[in-house]
């Protein structure tokens, strides 16, 4: 099933994707909904961020082709987490499918791409096992983690470096009953390949993730977890579309341009 | 004005709080709203979380005494931040006051206070000069930023020690109309007085927190921005009682339990 969060003239709505048409529902997927008789041709409408999470987790340093060619870049011994400690990024930062990545007028022009697997969660969940955690997510939808590299190795924290406003596109919708060790992401720049991963080559996957991230804290319906990038990432100039495609879901896509 | 978020019954709703009565409103401060004719007396409903942020901000390091006293702990040299790079906690981590703190099974005995001003964000702002910003303030609460140091310190972020689920009690109300430079933080550990700092001795104010930070972020209404604490922390173990006072706006109180 496909998932969206949508505009039409002024309504903002869920809706469900089938081929060309979207559904409109009532109420969201997370909780109790129903279909509407309100439907839409899937290219007329505006697609919004899928959801806006009540907490909006990221895994970070996850891959370790990433680790080692960023270590590489800043001449340091490249050095892999030991436990699967997630970060965070701010909602501020979301944009949705075809909205721009907007370059502020200060940044350098280090600031770059990183296409990864978003899981949504489903359901509450509290202390689950690695076997049991994969039942508490919802769907997988995209994810580009856009980094300013300089503000993200000379700040005190990630606060401008990765959530400047636009810096967090996510979309185009929400996939259900896929399963993450089957998927592969691949990232292209002005239509050219960039990289390509399969996500389960992360360091840590998805269930490991969840099952230790809720022996702490409780996760809820609608929190996303951002699962990481690998390889080299390079820099996006005003002008250059960057795309970052999981077949089984779809393709975010993104233009960039730099404010003026 | 005193804004709260109550629940009475089944009902859960934003509150404006006159001497010893709450009477509710439809809609939210942030928005519009209107008051209805239900009343409440304060002490007989169970106050929320005063208002659920679409994004968490927190000053962290910003008092010197803090900063000194724990790097002393540590053994190192203490380094003041050079700039106002804004941190984030997490939703899921929040309580209101009365609601206990509780202490995981397998923390250690170093699980601390952190008493401090909290700013809430009424309207949206984008780089907004440092005379503008207190404009955009709806008013100011309370929180303690619980952190289990050994945590805080051993993992990569701070995902466990300090956003174990219960660790960001905020509350009691919201009160606007203050102005930050005037107001005197106090924290009482079993109704003894630990420390008390006044707001204004901030290494960087609210002012230029939300001017830089809003020159790459759009801050939206319900944002909360906690001001981070001074001077030495100590543990907190089960059946203590943590308090944190402003005069001016009420006390927030809660009890500590272990997890057994």
């Amino acid at each position: 099933m496909k998932w969206c969060r949508f505009q039409s003239g002024k309504t903002m709505a869920y809706g469900i994707i089938d081929g060309t048409t979207v559904t409109e529902v009532t109420g969201s997927p997370f909780e109790s909904y129903s279909k509407t008789s309100n439907t839409s041709i899937l290219s007329r409408v505006k697609l919004l961020v899928p959801v806006i999470p009540p907490t909006f987790y990221a895994a970070g340093v996850n891959y370790r082709e990433h680790v080692t060619e960023m270590a590489h870049r800043r001449g340091v011994k490249p050095e892999f987490p030991p436990n699967a400690d997630v970060g965070y990024r701010a909602n501020n930062a979301l944009v949705a499918t075809d909205e721009p990545i907007v370059i502020p007028r200060d940044a350098t022009d280090q600031v770059q791409y990183e296409g990864e697997l978003v899981a949504v969660i489903g359901k509450r969940c509290k202390k689950v096992s690695e076997a049991e955690a994969l039942d508490y997510v919802f769907g997988y939808t995209l994810g580009n983690d856009v980094s300013e590299r300089t503000w993200q190795r000379g700040d005190r924290t990630f606060w401008r470096g990765k959530n400047t406003d636009t810096f967090k596109p996510m979309g185009p919708w929400i996939v259900t009953g896929l399963s993450p060790d089957d998927l592969r992401v691949t990232i292209r720049l002005n239509s050219k390949e960039m990289f390509t991963y399969a996500v389960k080559d992360a360091i840590f996957g998805v269930r490991q993730f969840i099952s230790r991230m809720s022996q702490y804290l409780t996760l809820y319906p609608g929190d996303v977890l951002w699962m990481g990038t690998d390889g080299a990432t390079e820099n996006m100039k005003d002008g250059d579309v960057v795309e970052v495609e999981v077949p089984e879901i779809g393709v975010l896509r993104n233009p960039v341009m730099r404010e003026r």
